[in-house]
């Protein structure tokens, strides 16, 4: 279903970061340590904080790594595919929380080092939005839909998922990678150009190949 | 203009590289030099080389950046966007070969060093096509096409540059970011969808903006 008009939508484009569990946040920076708030972000009670850590994989490490509070019940290193490459490592595309069967790497803080057994993904780009904005859209939670940025590396990127909920403040999140594809800078709008379907997303493929 | 069937097209991923005039070329490796070949490109005469150098911006360094032969009458210094903020660096989308007002950098190398006035670009994204194939497409030289790779992060590459040549060999040619935007590899195939009208690429925004 494409919209009439494209509907414009905020860019927050997110840097490597880590999401810390309240034992590696001890592990790291000392017994009781609380992490300090920075800057909010957009996302409700969401915070980047004052502390950073140094990730290390088997070809490379990658220092001043900011931590996002608050603690969450696992530890998740969100990294882009060009960080990846520098660490040696090969972390799937997840959805925030879905860590099983990922690569662990190394955390290396002040006070001590954590070697994670999982928990290195790069981060499915994706859409948030407030309920009661999802529903004037025909948009509800799960969806996937097409988001477009214009200029010079023009791209639609297809088969964003949606994330529709109460708490939820109207973003369109994707990595660096995904944002320097296309010179896109956080703050910036891209456009909702239609809802999709999963399998759309793939139609030029499964066509090409049909044809071969 | 869609085409009935996507037409299947191998990719080239572009890592950062450096094509070197031939006095830079004396300069950085000692007065005489000559490239030394290491491996063919996919296009007829081009060549990556045994030599590597070390680019320098305000802001950081990027060792082992591999030379590509042979060398041309200026130097162009090619990296991706993530690579840019590494130097400290604002490079434009260019053409390869249009460098006027690109920043510059600085290259060190075994036996001199050279600081170039300019150079430094992001590679604007490319099809490189035979003159027979092309008009088999109805397309020509400086055409705008749209390329698409499905999967997980699909894209729709917009706004993407036909060059058309009796000299040429059917690839399509990205830079690290936006590959790595929709997890592509070097070999891998993606599919013309349509030509376009590079107006069209921004029709999306403009219709939006029209619109707020």
């Amino acid at each position: 279903m494409k919209y009439n008009v494209p509907v414009q939508v905020p860019v927050g484009v997110s840097n490597r970061h880590i999401h810390l569990s309240q034992a590696d946040l001890e592990a790291l920076f000392g017994a009781g340590y609380s992490l300090t708030e920075m800057k909010p972000l957009k996302q409700p009670g969401q915070y980047a904080c004052k502390e950073v850590l140094i990730v290390a994989g088997p070809k490379g490490v990658i220092a001043n790594v900011r931590v996002l509070g608050p603690t969450r019940k696992q530890t998740q290193v969100e990294v882009s595919r060009s960080d990846a490459f520098v660490l040696g490592l090969q972390p799937p595309v997840r959805d925030s929380g879905d860590l099983a069967g990922s690569p662990g790497c190394v955390l290396i803080g002040p006070k001590g080092s954590v070697i994670l057994k999982e928990g290195l993904i790069l981060a499915s780009r994706h859409l948030h939005i407030h309920t009661t904005e999802a529903e004037a859209l025909n948009l509800k939670d799960k969806d996937r839909i097409t988001v477009a940025f214009g200029g010079e590396r023009s791209v639609l990127f297809q088969n964003v998922l949606v994330r529709a909920g109460d708490a939820m403040a109207l973003e369109f999140h994707l990595d660096t990678d995904e944002a320097n594809a296309c010179l896109l800078k956080s703050g910036e709008m891209a456009y909702i150009i239609e809802k999709c379907d999963p399998e759309a997303a793939e139609a030029p493929v499964a066509a090409a190949l049909a044809a071969s």
